[in-house]
């Protein structure tokens, strides 16, 4: 164990529906040497279905059970577990399809998981995705994974974090249509999306953040020829928190500048207005390098943004790119695990 | 002379607004071996402004007044002009502000331009950046450049194409809120985009397009869950241009991954229903790669999308980068100059 590795962090994988891609991808990324080195992974999950994917991807890997993850190894050759063991035999789970025991596996992993992060024995957690169908099946009702790690946890509130690069990017709307979308751009919730940006950024990143936010129409509304939000909403709600705070938050900025300006190097974070407005600028500049971490929780988590494709699932063709990079700001993030803990208390 | 600069195009690339930064960035594009060889490039302006943007870059370079712009040399110590014969000493243009002979300049450039390029003494233009202010202080009512070359051209209408890569994006709406974008996202207006998009495409790029038509809403609605106009909209006027053409346009495809997908080769373009949909996802990608073509005209003209930057100009500190795209872009596409001229025709 040479001296990185002993400093490295410890991170829970959850590897998500065994009937998708997630138990391929994780196990993809434990058997990455170069991964290995930076920090100790955790596959939670029935060491059945890994020891399956393992198969699946035809690795040279022996796949160990652990009693607690603080005695995992940097051996890529060695795929640590935190055996949930809901799936005795992995022969149970059909790949592709909406199965009630898969469902209640992805939410054990999820809970083994969080129970771990909470009490200090993991550095984090990085999920692998689930589908919906199959933890509602189980009965649960959460809507997915944010919500469930919201009640595991206790956080009041959470937001998604887009991070590519350097770049933070937040969500001042999310799932709504885009006319409902344009319709909610007011000055109060803006207030509140920017401020607890801020804080995000303060947590994760950098004590003095360079934040931006973009604006709604094009060429920022021409002066309120394109659109009167800019001049409305936008500006006081920035010039709010900005006077509140003492921050100096910049905007709105055209959209079709601030990303890219963002990408250069000029902010550390930009707030977008409506969905798509983020996930164009980041998944186009880099599809696979793009993660979304949840803030809000008293610990780390960090999630591709992709789902299970049951489609291509156990063929060990699913491209284990956004893995790497959610578990690379695992890693990265791991360092602010304190600051995440003291900044977002649970109930 | 060499093989290829015989039968390189000519293009003629007008200057712009002489108190802003395209006089330099044009000269210093003319400088360029590497562009020299690939095309005849001769500037549409005063020999006094490109005398001046030659010194400002402290180019060793001499200007020359052609007559005709196929005596284009393709040296790129030789800066040939189209001399327009409006501003006889530089002295009388300051840097950075609106002046009306600096209007009248843009607009006589425009003019030559287009009518060499009529007669066919030019196999394209390429547009450095004006300011609408100076034009309009000489009294003309034009709106901008765009609306300037179709009255020159006697073009019934024109769009704008975005190109980044090998990838063309349309744009269904453009210069308006997004609250109104949004409203005008209905099936006629649709059918229109997606039929013009298809015959520009071929026009410019293949004989058999793959175009994809963006979604509006996030997750492209979710099945009516986060809108409906994927539904009811969107899919109605993809279905009947196919239904009318033949052609296999695709979509609604969410936002954030269509435009991923098209520049890894899946698309030859994509329709953006909004301004900024399409500005996002190429700029962000691509800041100084991404290029405006204007569709509908009767002959090439490709574009820079910057302004004037009157805040830097004459200092020699301007990225030439966006109008290297455009140069590059209208090489590319003199190919297709007698399809143009034969697909929009003119009064």
């Amino acid at each position: 164990m040479d001296e990185s590795t002993s400093t490295a962090p410890t991170l829970g994988v959850t590897i998500g529906d065994p009937a998708g891609i997630g138990p391929e991808i994780s196990v993809a990324c434990a058997a990455m040497a170069q991964l290995r080195r930076q920090a100790r992974l955790v596959l939670y999950g029935d060491a059945s279905i890994v020891a399956r994917a393992v198969s699946v991807l035809g690795l040279d890997a022996r796949v160990r059970t652990l009693d607690d993850p603080r005695q995992a190894s940097d051996d890529p050759h060695v795929i640590d577990v935190a055996d949930i063991g809901v799936v005795a035999d992995a022969a149970d789970i059909a790949f592709g399809a909406v199965q009630e025991q898969a469902g209640r596996a992805a939410v054990r992993a999820i809970e083994a998981a969080v129970s771990d992060a909470m009490a200090g024995r993991i550095d984090g957690i990085v999920t692998a995705p689930i589908n919906k169908e199959a933890i509602w099946a189980t009965g649960t009702t959460f809507l997915g994974h944010t919500e469930m790690l919201q009640a595991l946890t206790g956080a009041p509130f959470t937001d998604t974090m887009f991070v590519v690069d350097q770049l933070c990017v937040f969500f001042a709307t999310r799932h709504m249509s885009l006319a409902q979308a344009v319709a909610s751009i007011k000055q109060d919730l803006l207030v509140g999306s920017i401020t607890r940006a801020l804080k995000a950024l303060t947590v994760f990143a950098t004590p003095h953040p360079r934040l931006a936010v973009a604006a709604l129409n094009p060429h920022g509304g021409e002066g309120g020829h394109f659109g009167r939000e800019e001049i409305d909403e936008i500006a006081p709600a920035i010039a709010a928190v900005n006077a509140s705070t003492g921050a100096h938050v910049l905007g709105p900025i055209p959209a079709d500048s601030v990303f890219h300006q963002g990408l250069q190097g000029a902010y550390d974070g930009i707030v977008s207005l409506y969905h798509d407005q983020g996930h164009i600028a980041t998944k186009t500049y880099d599809f696979d390098g793009t993660v979304s971490v949840t803030t809000g929780l008293p610990i780390l988590r960090t999630s591709v943004d992709h789902g299970t494709a049951f489609d291509i699932a156990g063929r060990g063709t699913a491209s284990p790119a956004t893995m790497v990079s959610a578990i690379r700001a695992g890693i990265r993030f791991s360092a602010a695990k304190e600051r995440i803990a003291e900044a977002y208390p649970h109930t």
